[in-house]
């Protein structure tokens, strides 16, 4: 009986789309969640070189940050590939997941905790990178074509997210300009499997307009 | 015949470490060093997204990101690995490859390029950086083990530029805190084949006082 321990928390992406690989790959885990206020001891001796969730935990060999945890799941387990074969898709997939990690991600994430002249820069930066996304999503269901890959999962935060920023700043970041990654969005939503693993969104709100309160006193 | 032809330029450390993959796995290509006061009409065709080198275009497609270019390699010609079989240990090449990019360089650029508390800060996040790196090497010979693989490659810039920049700032980055590492330096620079990629230290220690002047101007 081998041991798969997942040290998360429910509500950001980098745990989700560690949960959602184990999902399509239909291996079950122990859920750990981590409360970053105050971190386990099994956190800071499993990852103390960033001392972050999603740690991955297999048969007692620890593994952090959460795209070399996605190879390391593909790797293990074999069946429903998060990988194409072809290693030029696999480079493809690999640009984008980091490209997502990199650039869109820090940059939206921007609009949501910063104000005035720093918001307005990081909403132009999300727009540009928004629009390499579309591009990438031209004549596909799903970044890694007919099936979620490992592209799907890491920017599958948008999914749920980018919903909440919404919300909870009023503003309006994937508009109609995206219509591909609009469609991307609700498609990859309602994935079976996918579809179960969304934390609530009700609770999401809470906890997003905390964050944002944070970084927006009054 | 297959066309492999590698856009770089020869002083940074992210287009030396695709050198290094392909003379490891005894691939030719076809250099094309890149001016980036004016980048090349196939730089940004090849690399819209980023606009920058490396890119490694291998019959006619194109791969950039250099940690994504080095498994592209990897799993395209598959002798001499890279990349140990074990998925745990492939996980730990790519977390220290990764630790490299976005911790490590980052935090000794920062010593380079800043002034006064800046600087100060940075190099104390090194000093943490190098440590980590420094446990690693416990009982090894490279971060791969007894064999250069994809974490040694990453960290290679260590083995050259560290020595530009002390000489440059007139600081000590590596010292004697770090005798692993001191010694895990001299022996990936004398790797044969790795040897014969070094660009030539005066020519780096003139294009780095050039950055070093621009950073601090009198």
């Amino acid at each position: 009986m081998e041991e798969v321990k997942l040290l998360k928390t429910w509500s950001t992406p980098f745990g989700l789309r560690v949960v959602q690989a184990l999902k399509l790959k239909g291996i079950g885990y122990e859920a750990v969640d981590e409360d970053l206020s105050n971190k386990s001891a099994l956190l800071l001796q499993y990852n103390p070189v960033y001392k972050k969730v999603p740690v991955l935990v297999h048969n007692g060999n620890p593994i952090s940050e959460s795209l070399v945890i996605l190879e390391y799941i593909d790797e293990t387990w074999k069946h429903n590939p998060i990988l194409p074969e072809d290693p030029f898709e696999r480079a493809r997939e690999r640009f984008w997941a980091k490209f997502n990690d990199e650039k869109l991600l820090p940059t939206i994430w921007a609009v949501f905790t910063k104000e005035g002249k720093e918001r307005e820069e990081a909403m132009a930066a999300s727009v540009e990178n928004l629009k390499f996304v579309e591009e990438e999503l031209k004549g596909k269901k799903f970044f890694g074509g007919e099936k979620v890959g490992l592209a799907d999962l890491v920017l599958g935060w948008l999914a749920n997210l980018i919903g909440v920023f919404e919300e909870v700043t009023g503003l309006k970041i994937v508009d109609e300009r995206y219509p591909l990654l609009l469609g991307w969005m609700k498609e990859f939503y309602e994935v079976p499997v996918i579809k179960d693993t969304w934390p609530p969104h009700d609770k999401m709100i809470i906890k997003y307009q905390a964050f944002y309160d944070k970084y927006h006193p009054a």
